[in-house]
């Protein structure tokens, strides 16, 4: 079966919006056994827009149109669906209710506007929204399927994955579907992990595919069947071997963040932490925090750009901090030892280093980061050095240090 | 004249990568005067490349193909535009000296795969690549354009905005350039600024149009002219009369952001910054990092997840910090008076609140945020609470006291 993605909207031909609907519904219609061969988008211009239509239908079985349901005169999508299909719209009086529902519950009355989005073409199911006013339509026409569903993402999403998918994976069954399983390695180069795993490279029924993203090497198994389970029975064998082969490296897989990982681990042990940062400016902190629940184990993240506060609060020796201006690797590792001491941490943190513009020297140019850990394992302090410009250094560093942790944490089981 | 964006790559389709550059293109088109009707996607597949060019050949002055020059055989552009056009592929000994180059500045052979990237369709121009290996091209076929440019937005930004944005002003003279001005708003919502400057909405050039942000409104001035000066002159005196009605509210323009306005405040001041985070764990900290140069002014970020912190480090009164759980305006002023005193700085902020998904109880539920200012101005503590998940809430908890300080400091003059 084929599918097509028309999306419809000015604002995404004049680049104020990025199309993120396209990839997510690509992603996820290929997960459900549909050929995403085309994604066309075209303006609030109801001659255009039809057109795209007529060429839609010629061409896929399903057709999911994103945008122009709202409220205003240029939202065209409900009407000129219609219109190509040769069906007249109705005010749907359940969906009036709804949409009336929702001005109440925000206190306002409903503008005189809103009404246009209760009108529904005869035929079509309606898909309810749960987060704003303009309902999903599901319009089956002979063998075919139009989808109408609203631009906003936080709409969209569920009215796929609770309605959409279920409805076509129902009205043509059989299809295949795509299952992916991302597995995700840390302290190994893409060329390493591709010397341990390359064989698995020219598979067809799990693909295996690396993909190097910022400090970390991803590598994506997926597999076709007639369901999720055979899917999955495709993948695990492959996915056991490559786990063996890269034993010790694969932090997680799927949505698993490096920052998630480290965290439970450190529940886990009943370990807590702390975290000095200068040159990644509280990344490392923030991302730490970032997972629900950190608060039992983060015990103090600081951020100590200025000489005075290493050397006062973290009791970096003056005469170094001031000889190498905060950057050097006993000033990581002082760091880290002091603010493991002033939060009565396990384990203490520390990056320092030139993130740039400007900073930086010939022993150690812009880029140049010291990372230290300080815990029950010993104190490891190393130099990394990455290219790019400041916001890339601070990521990358943050990055690299959350890894070290990881390796220091498994090491020390 | 118009113009039409052509995606290729199977990648887009199964959406493991998003097309921004088609809104990047999209924006960069529009203001430079040609009408974008169309933005489609094709996969890594000749006869269907083939067709979607020969309908953007028969629609569009102007066609733009993105991907599908890589070095491998399933990168089909450049051949199948040759093949479309009727032109012949030649060996560009100059590209191919390039990219000889780039594979020797690097220390590693050229792989024989890259030698297609050398091949040029007759009476194109190229356009160096100076971050990969495939050129991009310009092919003008009557009076038509098309460019074909590489995929990775770090590849093919420079060469639209120094190459194929100069081509296509030189070959289409004449055209209407649209120039665009955000001016950034805080402390006032969307309709309040509607209702200050909502006359200015019906507009035609410049419109004006305002846009919700989180924390932020946006108000967009977007003139078409025949050149920049003529644009910007359009826009000046609605500027200058909105800039006046909104006296107080509008922090900056364009890329500007909170966070770089309000550290050019501290340092024109002299004064430093320390801050305290609890609930927003280092996100107000990072966001005022990610400013160079802003180790200028912050002396200490300090993120106090624990209570023992809390208590031990900033002087948080024992029996406050425990009846509250940490949470309430007392601990967050007291918070920022301890970081103030500790880092020694001019200015002290603070948050402490449940951003969730645990937490809160009936007074203060998951999504209360007390936020907290000390400093020359005197103290400033106030309550907010921000609705939706944990990530949204430290973001907007951030966004907020980062804007409460713009105005403390505002206010001080």
């Amino acid at each position: 079966m084929i599918a097509e993605i028309l999306a419809v909207g000015t604002e995404l031909l004049l680049g104020e919006t990025v199309n993120s609907n396209a990839a997510y519904l690509g992603q996820i219609l290929s997960e459900n056994g549909f050929n995403v061969y085309h994604q066309v988008t075209v303006g609030d211009n109801a001659s255009r827009l039809s057109e795209a239509l007529k060429q839609a239908l010629a061409r896929a079985d399903v057709i999911v149109l994103t945008g122009g349901l709202g409220p205003t005169a240029d939202d065209l999508t409900r009407e000129t669906v219609a219109q190509v299909l040769g069906r007249p719209l109705n005010l749907d009086p359940g969906v009036l209710g709804e949409i009336e529902a929702f001005f109440r519950r925000r206190g306002v009355p409903m503008p005189e506007n809103n009404r246009r989005q209760a009108m529904v073409p005869a035929g079509a199911l309606v898909i309810r929204n749960r987060k704003g006013t303009a309902p999903g339509l599901i319009i089956p026409e002979g063998e075919k399927t139009l989808v109408l569903l609203p631009g906003p993402p936080f709409e969209l999403r569920p009215m796929v994955e609770e309605t959409v998918v279920p409805f076509l994976r129902q009205r043509y069954p059989g299809q295949p579907v795509l299952v992916r399983r991302i597995l995700k390695i840390v302290g190994m180069g893409e060329s390493q992990v591709a010397e341990l795993v390359g064989e698995f490279f020219s598979l067809s029924n799990p693909t295996v595919a690396p993909y190097a993203r910022p400090g970390e090497v991803h590598l994506r198994l997926a597999a076709q069947a007639l369901d999720r389970a055979g899917a999955l029975a495709l993948i695990a064998p492959i996915e056991e071997e490559i786990r063996r082969r890269l034993s010790g490296y694969v932090f997680g897989a799927d949505e698993a963040t490096v920052e998630a990982v480290v965290g439970e681990l450190l529940r886990q042990r009943g370990w807590t932490l702390a975290v000095a940062e200068s040159c990644t400016g509280g990344l490392v902190t923030s991302r730490l925090t970032s997972v629900a629940g950190s608060s039992d184990y983060l015990r103090l993240g600081a951020v100590t750009y200025a000489l005075a506060t290493k050397i006062d609060l973290l009791g970096v020796p003056r005469d170094e901090a001031e000889r190498s201006d905060g950057v050097s690797s006993r000033v990581a590792l002082t760091m880290a030892q002091g603010i493991r001491r002033l939060a009565g941490a396990t384990v203490g943190l520390a990056t320092t280093g030139y993130a740039g513009p400007t900073g930086g020297n010939d022993d150690d140019p812009v880029g140049t980061v010291y990372l230290a850990i300080s815990g029950p394992g010993g104190d490891r302090v190393e130099r990394a050095w990455f290219p790019g410009p400041r916001q890339e250094v601070q990521a990358r560093a943050t990055q690299e240090i959350l890894a070290r942790l990881w390796r220091y944490l498994v090491d020390w089981e």
